[in-house]
């Protein structure tokens, strides 16, 4: 069994995350979507267990300082994390894998494993950024300043993703993300064990044409 | 106007890139097919122009010596080669750009240029490249030999290449290598413009929103 891909999905708050992930996940079947631990109340329409799992505070931390989270971030004063064991498991089932976590947690993934494909989403403009951050209407103005502010930093993080992706339209994007899914299985990195077992055949075949 | 990719589809003799190649160009009228040279004679149905310039060794020879050419071998007694001006041009009117080359020819290109993108075109099994070997009925025994023989040695040109794709089904490696296109237009190397786009209006507009 071919280990599956694990896929970083990232970007500044209020790029569009997860509606490209949700796009994406339902038209691949073979995408496992891990949902993440939060600290914070859930936004109208979010179910825990789909969305996030919603934690208090105390749980959270007994989690991270047991070992559990694959990576973990404070972001605007709430706390995400990845459960570890879950990824591991689905990738060995071969299951691609995506996380949808913001640029620290990504950092973290991307010190932790060797073998993450990282993809950075961004907005078609800074305009079009700063509106979808209004358009939430969850935010009160000096957080969206914040949140802004903090999305301009963190342009500076792209060239430590393999990928990035413009998230104008959000179908566009998610298929760009599967077509990287398919180039990534097809890297030469990954082709190891065909590339054994041809030269291997192939060995066998070459005796016998020259008898 | 963004540069267009040059994508070099090589592999061994038989494994079917021209087929693969074909269906690839039908379906993604961007791309451009670059014909080559070659002193061999048309196999049925090869059109001069279409599949191959038909041209004799003497001018072969006059066109490599004076430089007009981006890569050329000699593959089983006969000359190949890819014109390059006309290569360069597409690529700079934006159209990605297919070279469907030996792998000795994609050597000198891979020393010639910076950017090429190189796929390698597997059999799914050595037993069925050996089928394709007979099956196109144009070679003697000895040339068929010859060709199994130098296809195995050249599995050890994979490491050099980025991509692997396996030929089981034409459809199917043309749309993996259409895939491989959109996610190397998506690596971080070739999206600085956008980056660096994205910086100076989000600096503009930050200014603007702390007043």
């Amino acid at each position: 069994m071919k280990e599956g891909l694990l896929l970083v999905i990232s970007g500044p708050a209020g790029v569009g995350k997860g509606s490209v992930c949700k796009v994406l996940c339902s038209e691949n079947p073979n995408l496992y979507y891990s949902v993440s631990l939060t600290t914070r109340s859930p936004r109208p329409g979010e179910r825990d267990g789909v969305n996030y799992y919603f934690v208090p505070e105390e749980q959270f931390m007994q989690l991270r300082d047991e070992g559990f989270l694959l990576e973990w971030a404070r972001v605007h004063g709430h706390y995400y994390g990845t459960p570890a064991r879950r990824v591991d498991e689905m990738r060995k089932e071969g299951r691609d894998v995506i996380l949808e976590i913001d640029t620290e947690g990504a950092r973290q993934v991307r010190r932790n494993t060797k073998d993450g494909v990282f993809v950075f989403l961004l907005p078609p403009t800074m305009q079009d950024l700063l509106k979808r951050i209004y358009k939430r209407g969850t935010d009160t103005p000096a957080e969206i300043q914040r949140r802004f502010a903090a999305a301009y930093r963190e342009l500076e993080e792209l060239g430590h993703y393999d990928y990035a992706v413009i998230n104008e339209e959000m179908e566009t994007a998610a298929a760009h993300i599967a077509a990287i899914i398919v180039a990534e299985k097809c890297r030469i990195a990954r082709c190891q064990n065909v590339l054994k077992r041809l030269k291997e055949e192939g060995g066998n075949i070459d005796l016998s044409f020259n008898r």
